[in-house]
């Protein structure tokens, strides 16, 4: 990674990921999209719907990375309170967002913009609104914290609004080889030999488990495009000095 | 939650999950596993492959819940080094586990044991092995920290064997309703209201959109399962007051 890529903080917001009831589907879709746009996610944290928590990994997040995104916890029912924390995080009013606000009153017939679905209307004083295809309720960005859905594909749509108002990086690229039945244990060596080469990249080494055989992955992270294919192309050459076929990219499937 | 119930952090460990290259599946495993062992799982914190950032989160971790888990990181290549982190979190000598090493040593043909797979029987003195049934290469647990592997099914078969061993409080229970074209503004208020009624439990209000129509499911969950009953009786008459058909249980698929 590059010393100028600015890094990110995930926080996924609610019980129903650390109840196993609901599989994270959050996690990789922006993984992935904040490596594309140069914003390499350094840490992840699934975190309760509990005030105190959520205010206190907020601060903490603000302030250690450059870019802090929230997914969960700002629909209309009484375990969306994402909204009112990130508020008091910066210490700063909830109330109605008046753009917003106006927008979900036009799209409710008469009275059904209650209490409720006002709520997804309030926000910390000083938010700027992020919209999305397909719900009226937008999220929000305060400072350096972008609040979105938890529902996969309105925090995508919400993702994608967002992304070209983002400053990244350099791109964060991978280049890959695997082997089938190459034990790690007998190319660990010579990897951390080539980790060493190359230290502006991550070479990663992942044993998979399929159908079509057991192997390894070897996969080559980071900005520099150029080091990452030198690095792969030495551990082709690692895989077939001990006889195996290095096989370009990752194992499909 | 009953306060009598010990609480759990997970941390997932590794590059591949915050780069996008590698979907978590360990998250809900032990979610569910944990709930019913009656160890919630309170927060996860998934991390990358840097000492300082392991060592810091242990520490963190370790003094803030009942039980640590961690998956990845404990495998033979470079990028492994969540064994020597932990031990240095605990503040004691990274040395050959004895036990683990005979074995390990056992299991290897002449000259296989090699200095990489030496590393997965280096552990911080003190620790107890955790056994697995796919590989010979075991995880550990030192003070309240349980330290596993990050391929799925070999982290899954480390905690089968590890569960009959650790504490738990009352099982989590779950009880559901859901509705189908039934929006979450409408019945927000009632659910609040409820929810206030049974502090005890945590009510839950999930949004889905499947192709069998859209609606919301209502999940109470607690230790309490009379309180848990009684909420979704009440979740139960709420929806059918909104001339909607109460669906017991989740949505399937």
């Amino acid at each position: 990674m590059a010393a100028t890529n600015p890094t990110a903080c995930l926080l996924v917001i609610g019980n129903e990921v650390l109840s196993g009831r609901t599989q994270d589907a959050n996690i990789r879709f922006l993984a992935v999209g904040l490596g594309e746009l140069g914003i390499p996610l350094r840490e992840v944290r699934v975190i309760p719907d509990v005030p105190r928590t959520i205010i206190d990994t907020v601060n903490e997040a603000r302030a250690k990375f450059d870019y802090v995104f929230t997914t969960g916890g700002i629909g209309p029912t009484h375990d969306d309170i994402t909204s009112e924390c990130v508020a008091a995080a910066f210490g700063v009013p909830w109330e109605p967002h008046p753009v917003a606000w106006a927008r979900m009153d036009r799209s409710y017939r008469q009275g059904d913009f209650n209490a409720a679905r006002q709520r997804m209307a309030t926000m910390p004083r000083g938010a700027t609104l992020i919209d999305n295809a397909l719900s009226v309720a937008p999220g929000f960005q305060i400072g350096n914290v972008y609040v979105m859905a938890g529902v996969p594909r309105v925090m995508q749509s919400m993702f994608e609004w967002l992304a070209p108002t983002l400053r990244g990086g350099p791109k964060i690229e991978s280049r890959a080889v695997h082997a089938i039945a190459l034990p790690e244990g007998v190319i660990a060596e010579g990897l951390g030999a080539i980790q060493a080469r190359y230290p502006q990249i991550d070479l990663g080494s992942y044993p998979f488990y399929r159908p079509g055989g057991n192997g390894v992955a070897l996969v080559a992270k980071g900005t520099d495009v150029a080091a990452a294919e030198a690095a792969i192309a030495e551990v082709t050459a690692l895989i077939a000095g001990f006889g195996k076929v290095p096989i370009p990219g990752e194992p499909e499937g």
